[in-house]
């Protein structure tokens, strides 16, 4: 990594984006968040169903489910709205499916109760990491409707777990970036988007191949660089945790 | 309409609630604009698509279409998310049809060119009348993805036409007040929505009896409550389009 | 409005097309009718089904519902039936509902038990004003199967309403007509929708500018001129009703 | 087949109930036509759309399809209509899929110009035997429309072949039946129906045992009786097609 | 039928195709046949799950269901997949609806307890015929799943009745072919479906003219010469049932 | 890895279950081949459509898509059909996804002319590993297209790339186990897919915490178990393709 590389919008290799998270950002569910990673800006919501789906009946734990979607007009040329196309697309469906599966490791369904969480993860207008922001920001939205459950009394335990984030890492040119936006993704020969725990733990690993291959090495680099990033996103999370919900 | 009738948010019968237009809320779309009553807040682009549908080919004119949808998170209740149910329901696609009736009032379509402005209000927050939030954003949206083809030099003539702007009326124990938020509008006996033009004339008037009838009277006090709405409306949307447009 | 004007069919501006109630028309639904406005005929049903939907369970109330459709021939060019594109038209979902708020305006809900009546509108042939033809068709429909229930002691109170009926209205060439076959509504400026009761009072009022805005004076010549072919068209269903039902 | 045996409705086991055939039913589409085998009313029309399906372009020929549906309250107890549910029942297809493959035995494509004939047969009350006399008539509607075409001057040759019918015969109480009601159908052991030509061969035979099989002995009673229905119903289509067509 | 005529594959015009029954092709359903018919290969299971469709709740019986389906490469062109369409042909519904009626003729609901036995058939290679080697190999699938029910105390009684098997017969250039490859069923003028008993009984019997009529004469023919396939099937069955179940 | 942890199938821990790869399964599509890694057994064709997709028009380049699909029946418990559902399950669109990835890291496109690759993964019988031996056998059916579109002279370039195969890993009570079938893969606290090339570089990493997170030390423990895999893999992909295909 010699330094005569330079990204378009001037950072170092392994440097995120600036990183926004707004608490409070509707006021209708349960926990309401707006992540920003760059320009890229994803709304993230926890609404409470007191019900569970039909598989986890007597099981005595709550569920917590997870929806992605992009307004039409999130990206740089409008998406057709997959509601007037009778048909989600199976990008979408992946990385709902992502979403539901990373955040189910930050909470203890057994201390739940017979609720279900439903996460739904906005994407409000789109620059690469769209589905590593909505992971990111839907922690804090869930934090903030466990936390409305205990106020209200429904739950006695705390069924939430340290926190979890997500970050994208790609090789451009051969070199290991961090955090790519939209420009650098579309060029990019590997992606890697990593979900981590504040233990440095991973939850999701997914590395892709796009236009290439990738050896044991470059991988080895990219979770470092992926490391860095969730460290930071952690930090990111708590400190918005700390301060005072308004609203 | 006695002074002893309190609303409960302390406004006067025929009082908007605070409006607010932000101009360029993202940055993909042509025209992107928050629109906000009160606490309904919606989310207005309009994206430019260089081709026009089937049933204008050869007509020499432009198209304009709309969509509307609400988050599933913009209510009180998580609502299930339209693409995920594989069909949009009724109230979507009649809204969706009133907003782009009511958009093609505020073009001439023959000095579009061969393009189609698709116009999408996504209700992020809703609080009552989000199909005349979205109407009143969505003019300046327009109005602003206009100016954008005309500085690109796709446009020569101006196809903009002066605005139009959207209210809802209701009769709430038989008294006339204007802009219900949810709290109303649920127990209003008689809606109507009314979209006019700055000259005063009607573009779009829908008088529903919900929970009763009503006489021509009453229709005449609600017409005159919406056009005071109206009014402001224009005059908040020709404020926001004369600061300048950030970004 | 002077006597120069003359409508294709040699109608004055506010008289209505020939209308013609035909009870009886099919036998399995409790209520069937024929509806003919001029050459729009439409098959109205009421059919009675013993349940009442999920939001209403507990409430001590029935339902009513309503679906308007139309025939694939029914139009001079055929459409495709809505079945086979899997999609029902926004058009079509709009036109249901109205068809169901104003048919709700004509029952007392809390008088028909734990019943749901289902009203099937399906047009045979279209020549302008299915809707207001749909809406008009179906009270009688309603009455009929409301009769067969009270004759089969399923209901013991009465819960049905004074008539409710429709019409439209437009402006062609700056002057206002009533009831307008296809010819006329395509190329009218205004179309005006009205639902109104016997006692003169609104159910609904839906007023479009389809090319073009209308005034208030406007309006209310319209208004005056839906008033006339409403109290005609009670006076038509009243008539049907009166007679006996054949079969 | 002793005289002993009595059908509810009076019919000696190979008589045809009262068939009707009423063309210029409706007037926008090119043929139109009101069958009626007993209370079974189908409405079936055929319309000229100037373009054939993609798999027929370049062979010279035109195309003929047929859509078959039921109107939700033409049964006894009302069906969820299909349009509304998303999809088509099995039966549906497998319905529209026979009428289309019976008719196209009544028309030379390669007669027809680059034109399709699209079929449609709704049924306006059902009591048996709607498949065939949706077949029976479309025969008519057809012939009503390649008329249309030949004098608007489209055709040159005439592309009709002669009169195709079908007719339903069942074993009910071991006794072969004509032409089935609905409460005879219901308890048939075995159900048939015979689409046949004017010279009397099959364009298809469906025999199924429904509730029981059927020899080869039994079969041949089927058929001859068929053989007697088709013959009545195909007088009827032509002495429908000699009278003038009123309109 | 001349001598001078030769089939493209050699048989002689009442000769049947190799016909293979492999029965525990695969080893999750409780009935699993591989059949072939030459070239066509379609793989029949049949599965039990311990609940019956509403509409037979109450009737203490059971329940038998088919789904007929292609994979997307079993024709020569790849036909796309019906799942991806979103919508399920007409062809299959049709196909699927006979399978189910055929095998419900073998099958004594009465002594299946409250038990659906679900039966695919997915063709993996198609050759023509596919839908009576579905019938011919379902059969034995259903008589594996009953026997694995009797084993294991389930049922008490034997629901399963004698064989049922299904072939295909058609006229190639006037002459009478038994069991037809694609290259034949193409170009056949007319094709019957025959689905018969152990006892030479019919179940369904489905004759189309596809490129022409056919006469009395003709189905005498062709009936002779299915009821020589089926025997020739039922005896493979036969054979098949009695060999020892691998597994 | 202890020596005292048995697999109940009495593999050792970094032990593949038997592979089998049968070329020529099926003859329609230009590649068909039978993969079977123990229980596991999923038939991949590879058809070669000539066009391709809009997005890739005018890039003198071909393309490559993939669908895998579940047969009902391939489960222990028999699940509802995609098809009949109307709906693909996220499931299903993730891992047709995946396998179109996988499998566009084996083809030069440049090389492909304007020609579409189609892959159909269809599982006849599930045990674990779906996805891999999937992908497994699609490049065996991909190099059977390749080399039929080079003799037919199609294409005069060579776009096969080297060999790519998949297989999965997991920890199961804390130790890494290769290749999981079923009931391993049901209680594996983490889940790895990976899919490597023939020179040791990986196309995919997916690893996912189902029931836990895994250290950086057990994600290289995993992948170093999955590298033994797939070189067997690789092994029998190539052994499989040097002898001479049947038929």
């Amino acid at each position: 990594m010699t330094s005569s590389f330079t990204r378009a919008d001037g950072r170092s290799l392994d440097e995120m984006r600036p990183v926004s998270i707004t608490r409070g950002f509707t006021t209708n569910p349960a926990g309401s968040v707006l992540v920003e990673f760059g320009n890229t800006r994803v709304m993230c919501t926890a609404s409470v169903e007191e019900r569970i789906p039909r598989f986890k009946v007597g099981s005595g734990e709550g569920w917590l489910t997870a929806e992605y979607s992009m307004l039409p007009a999130a990206t740089h040329d409008r998406m057709p709205r997959e509601s007037m196309r009778g048909k989600v697309k199976g990008r979408t469906h992946e990385i709902s499916r992502l979403v539901g599966r990373s955040l189910r490791a930050a909470i203890d369904l057994s201390q739940l109760g017979e609720n279900t969480i439903a996460l739904d993860c906005d994407v409000l207008q789109a620059d690469g990491g769209t589905r590593t922001a909505a992971i990111t920001g839907a922690y804090v939205a869930l934090a903030d409707a466990v936390a409305a459950l205990r106020e209200r009394g429904v739950l006695t335990g705390d069924p939430l777990l340290p926190p979890v984030a997500a970050v994208s890492v790609g090789i451009i040119d051969g070199r290991v970036c961090l955090d790519l936006p939209y420009e650098e993704d579309s060029r990019a020969e590997v992606d890697l988007n990593v979900v981590m725990t504040e233990s440095g733990n991973f939850v999701e690993v997914q590395g892709t191949g796009e236009a290439g291959t990738f050896s044991r090495d470059q991988l080895n680099a990219m979770l470092d660089s992926a490391e860095i990033g969730c460290r930071q996103l952690i930090a990111a999370q708590k400190a918005a945790l700390e301060s005072p919900l308004k609203g």
